[in-house]
């Protein structure tokens, strides 16, 4: 058997040794356009701010290295330039020689990445606009902000790799700008969410111009304006493109292969194309949504590693099936930690399920432990079936380990509640003994059985000020003191009961508090009272942080990046 | 409604606040033997030790507060002495007048928890041997560490209290000695998963006694001695005793509930006695194994207010089980973390389970990214079923997350092999494209596929050196130079196709490398060479661990902790 596959990073770098694995005698041929074969893709942020000082590290595997161990033969500067399914041959340019030959296959294995998204602008293929995919980019943006020092960068995009090198620069001294259309950084978080990474960002100095649109650059003098849409331009010694990625699929649909949104190779769950004896994985293909079960594009390092050793089992004979993508993601960003799973709000929206969510801020250890820290976590799940949808946490430590059992529970099908009775192991230095996990069930159980509702922060601006309903803060008064939502009364939890007459029994009563359960306490105690109550979800804590954002978002910096 | 709870911490006070929010109008009234309730128990070690110094932070909520917030009425410093099932009283001593009282109830709660085992032996109630349970006792431990500047302690028992407390005072410049009859620290893990610790423990200058049993104390000239049967005695100037935990239900025993082994109070999944109208919970109950169906006790603060809730539900006319205990635990030991899920072999035998298991070592997040440390991980399964039994990891940063992603896979019932599918969040400073959760179940479904082969650490021994089989070295000349298993010949993975021709191809074959990964590479080639193969797990890394181990247990300082 032969096996050619395009592209020797993640996916196909997975594949080839896995073919090799399982197919001592398989002829195995990889051709990867740039001078670098399974390379640390999601480094490259790191090297070009000197995190990762060792350019090796990033490239620990090599040509040869593949070669001596797995027998691929890895052949870099090879651009296939087209597949001739009929002939069963590709095209390949050797890009060193110029040299143009065909190369047949008995199975063929697509995993040509996606490249990032580069609008057709004036003067982006200027010498400081810069991209970041290959290890070619990353030194030759490595070498520019280590001999031009630049003092200011535009980000064009706030996506992962956006924020990397948003991070990475602001580290290095380098004053950042992020600017993108959206009005949030970091789409796989709702905007609730992602308040806390803006507020993240402006404390460390990084300008951030949401909802604005880029519409060319100017190099001039050694800098280079970014043109917005409508906005003066911001003025910067060095632009980063991360506004997205798009599946380098060229010749996979010149090939007559079935093509999905964005220029996506459309698969089966084998990861057959449509096409007999070619297969396709990582950023280039469609997947579904393990969760909606809808098509999705998710260009994650995870799932490409995992197809390209599926594809692998089924091109060598075995049965084995790719299950989906949950979408499970995490950054770091300066000393923060934003992750998700499953599906978000705009997410479950769009696929039109009806879905009930909780906010909690639960500290990620004990809290008489020194250095626990606040989480905010968000966590959805389906209204009547209580399956578990998504799960979107922000927050320090232990961030990562939620996100992760949450995004074992959402794959083993567990419903909401369930995750009250998850047994996970506890000491004062790593959790709770009601670990926030479990606390996000107890909410749930609670809500389920009918024992609290919930008002959401977008509800507040709603609620009448007429007097009509009656708006209650059940912090202390030094809390309510230093900040309250518009309108709310305050009555201590600790006075509730005595103060009962203070509230009227015939209005719907909106409880709030610092994190949701004092105020959920005061609802225990108002609802076998007789009240009509709801309990805030996410506290004023949460409340704060979103409607900081909106105010800091509508006080940003009128324009550019040199202040 | 009356509900009288005996015990005020953890699973009595998780369940005081619960049947409150539950219920507005219930009489509460919890007696607690000691001066405090619902304090931090899991961080008294690390008050002795001065991480926790305000004392004010273990004991955060106070009879006041609870009286505040939740109308219970917490007793402190009266203990049960009773309890009368017939008249629906329990009989009460305040210990502070001395006043002995009758208190109705309509619900009785057990929750006494557990205290140290204090085996009946001369010089135990000495001024210089202490327990740790209640805040009283850590408050005293505290004063003595700190007023008499003690230079030596021997800990008796190697368990969590007993390993938190010797890095505690080892950390304070003690010179500690942990003895126990057992020949491992922790049982929750095997012997050859807590050699790490030993390891570690011994590099911090703690001394391991194990294998001794404790004979008796004796104080002289402001030194205890610790009397060892059949070994010199042990001269120290504390000795703390954390040898164990017994169910503290002598009253129960007494008003003819049904009880289980070692005292333990039986109790069905609603936390129901065999008596109507009192409920257990806690460190005092017998529970059901989660994974094997079989009772055992297992005293962790995770279940003990799971059940405290679940016991409120019932009470209050609800309906909630308990789904069984997972074992899940957690300790951090110096910069160390040991972590378990489920059952160990140990257990597993026990039960006449017939499982499998694999073990790796695979770092915590990418290679490439700065400080990432390896752990060591042993997964076990169901022969046949693949039923994912339990788990145990020891290593550092990222030892918890995998637990309870692993926790969360057993809970749910996933089979090992799901494993390898789990959508994790992966960015190179916290995990690897292909977790190591993810490996594991690559390793698992290349054993259940018949792709490989193992043998494990306690087979070498047995393997014949006659020549009638082949022991097999992978790694490179250096690695091998610097240490190998006895009898193991040299061939480097890469060179190894050159080389087939040197290993006889109608002997069994038995492969090691230094973590299993080339030695299972090895084994897909010989293997498809028509070799029979077995791949060492755990690899020379995991094997030089445990036999280090045992030499060192052999050449333990031979006694004296002032040596």
């Amino acid at each position: 058997m032969k096996v050619v596959i395009v592209g020797g990073v993640a996916g196909g770098a997975s594949a080839a040794a896995r073919i090799r694995r399982l197919d001592e005698t398989a002829e195995i041929i990889v051709f990867e356009r740039t001078g670098y074969v399974s390379y640390a893709n999601c480094g490259l942020p790191y090297f070009v701010g000197g995190v990762i000082t060792d350019p090796g590290a990033l490239t620990l595997q090599t040509p040869e290295s593949f070669l001596r161990r797995f027998r691929v033969d890895m052949r870099v500067h090879h651009e296939v330039e087209a597949i001739n399914p009929d002939l069963k041959t590709v095209t390949v340019r050797n890009l060193e020689t110029g040299e143009v030959f065909d190369e047949p296959y008995d199975k063929l294995l697509l995993s040509p990445g996606a490249k990032p998204t580069v609008p057709r602008l004036a003067g982006v293929d200027g010498k400081r606009v810069f991209t970041l995919r290959t290890v070619e980019d990353t030194f030759a943006m490595r070498n520019f902000v280590v001999e031009k020092a630049p003092k200011s960068a535009v980000v064009a995009g706030g996506g992962f790799i956006g924020l990397e090198v948003a991070e990475n620069l602001c580290e290095m001294g380098v004053e950042v700008t992020i600017v993108q259309r959206p009005k949030q950084v970091l789409a796989p978080l709702d905007a609730d969410m992602a308040c806390q990474l803006h507020a993240l960002l402006r404390s460390h100095g990084i300008g951030l111009k949401l909802g604005s649109s880029v519409a060319g650059f100017e190099e001039r003098d050694g800098k280079v304006s970014t043109l917005l849409e409508g906005e003066e331009p911001l003025v910067s010694d060095m632009v980063v493109l991360a506004i997205g990625v798009t599946p380098d699929t060229a010749i996979a649909q010149a090939a007559g292969l079935e093509m999905g949104p964005k220029g996506s190779i459309v698969v089966n769950d084998r990861m057959e194309t449509s096409v007999p004896d070619i297969y396709a994985v990582g950023d280039a293909v469609q997947v579904v949504d393990a969760v909606t079960g809808l098509d999705a594009l998710v260009p994650l390092a995870g799932p490409a590693n995992k197809q390209g050793r599926i594809a692998a089992d089924n091109i060598c004979g075995g049965y084995s099936y790719y299950r989906g993508s949950q979408r499970s993601s995490v950054i770091k960003l300066f000393n923060m930690t934003a992750a998700t799973t499953g599906i978000n709000e705009k997410l479950a929206q769009a696929a039109g399920i009806d879905y009930e969510k909780v906010v909690l801020s639960p500290a990620n250890h004990a809290g008489y432990y020194p250095g626990g820290k606040v989480m905010t976590c968000k966590i959805l799940y389906e209204r009547g079936s209580l399956r578990l949808l998504g799960a979107q946490i922000v927050g320090y430590e232990g961030v990562d380990k939620r996100i992760d059992v949450l995004a074992t529970a959402i794959f083993a099908g567990l419903n909401a509640v369930d995750l009250k009775d998850l047994d996970l192991a506890y000491a004062p230095p790593y959790s709770s003994a009601k670990d926030p996990v479990n606390m996000a069930g107890f909410m749930i159980e609670n809500i389920e059985e009918g024992r609290v509702k919930q008002f959401h922060w977008h509800d507040v601006a709603d609620l009448p000020r007429d007097g009509s309903v009656t708006l209650l803060d059940a912090r202390t008064p030094a809390e309510y003191a230093r900040g309250c939502a518009e309108g709310f009364v305050n009555i201590p939890l600790d006075e509730l009961r005595g103060r009962l007459d203070e509230i009227p029994l015939d209005k719907p009563l909106y409880v709030m508090c610092q994190s949701g359960l004092r105020s959920y306490l005061a609802c225990c105690i108002l609802a076998q009272n007789g009240y009509d109550c709801y309990n805030f979800s996410g506290g004023y804590r949460f409340y704060n942080m979103v409607t900081s954002d909106l105010l800091a978002a509508d006080q940003a910096h009128p324009c550019g990046a040199d202040k």
